[in-house]
Order: structure tokens, then C-alpha cells, then sequence
């Protein structure tokens, strides 16, 4: 089980696109989560990149997003977030993933 | 094969899922093109909305991001968009797609 990615709107989509390279290279899998629209577009980059990095492996992977409520903050706000799955249709069994937040 | 769909950063998400819905109902397939950080949203959310819609038919599916470079506007302008290919995992085979701009 991979720890979540959390992309924000000032993230480096390929410094992020490594971070899902590693995390489908090792699991197979990588989760990322986004909040707002410029998230969104850099996560997206993100896995466009990391695309092309996994398919130099011979590793074709493809996203699916879906809606996430999550609550953040010290007020415990409630926020719609996005979350995309990302997979390969060549599983890899590994060891545990360490995420990490950009 | 299945039209282009173009979504824009003021399309109605739930519109554009429910074009994307009828390309896979229809092709199997169907493909996303947007510019600019907030079209991606727009349409990324379409994407988790259409995957609602076609959940509901027994139908999962996915979508592969990728950047390509287009050419727009009366001075030829070039562009780099990102392209969303959305498949299901239940590819079927239909009459061809007329896609529609939103």
C-alpha cells in the first residue's frame, strides 16, 4: 500500500512525476491528491511526465480520478479534493512506497 | 473511431461526462483535448463524473493523460494541450462517435 502524493498548485510536475515513477515502480501503484484547479493541472502534468519515464521501462500506466472529501485545517474544514489512482497494466510486487509531499 | 472532445476552462463538467459517457457507450473510447490549467479541471472532474454515469452500466473506466501540441487561431499560434484518451476496461464495439464541442 503506497502513502498518498499530495500535489499542490506550486509543485514541479517532474520532481512529482518521479515521486509516481518510484511509487509504480515499487507497489505498482501511486495515489495522489489534489485541491483546486491549479493542483489539479500540475498533478495532471505530473503523470503525463511520469508516463513517459515508466514507458522508457516498458511500464504503460494509466489514472483514474475520482472525487475525495477531506477535512483540513485547524478548523477542520470539509474541501471536495481530487484524487487520482494511478496504475500500470504490469503490476509490480514490492516493497512498501514512502511518500512524500511537494 | 471516436471525435475530439473539447473542453474548455467554462464547460459544464456534468455536460462534457455525459459526451465522454456516450463515446465509451458508444466507441468504447473517447478523447479529451483542453488548454490551459483550468480546462484540465473541467475536465478531469468530467472524467470522475462519467465514470459515475458508467458505473452504473457495469462499465470502469480510466484515462491516460498525455501533453500534444497543437496549432490554433487565425496566426497559427502553437499550443501545448493535454490529451485525455478515456477507455474502459469493457471496450465495446459500436456505430462511430459524433463528438460535440462544449
Amino acid at each position: 500500500m503506497s502513502q498518498v502524493l499530495k500535489v499542490s498548485s506550486v509543485s514541479e510536475p517532474s520532481a512529482a512525476a518521479g515521486a509516481i515513477a518510484n511509487g509504480i515502480r515499487e507497489c505498482g501503484t501511486a495515489e495522489i491528491q489534489v485541491i483546486g484547479p491549479r493542483a489539479v493541472n500540475q498533478a495532471v502534468k505530473a503523470i503525463a511526465i511520469a508516463r513517459g519515464y515508466l514507458a522508457a521501462s516498458g511500464l504503460d500506466v494509466y489514472c483514474v480520478p475520482a472525487f475525495a472529501s477531506i477535512r483540513i485545517g485547524a478548523d477542520d474544514e470539509e474541501k471536495t479534493a481530487i484524487q487520482f489512482v494511478v496504475r500500470t497494466r504490469h503490476g509490480l510486487r514490492g516493497s512498501k512506497w514512502s511518500g512524500k509531499t511537494f
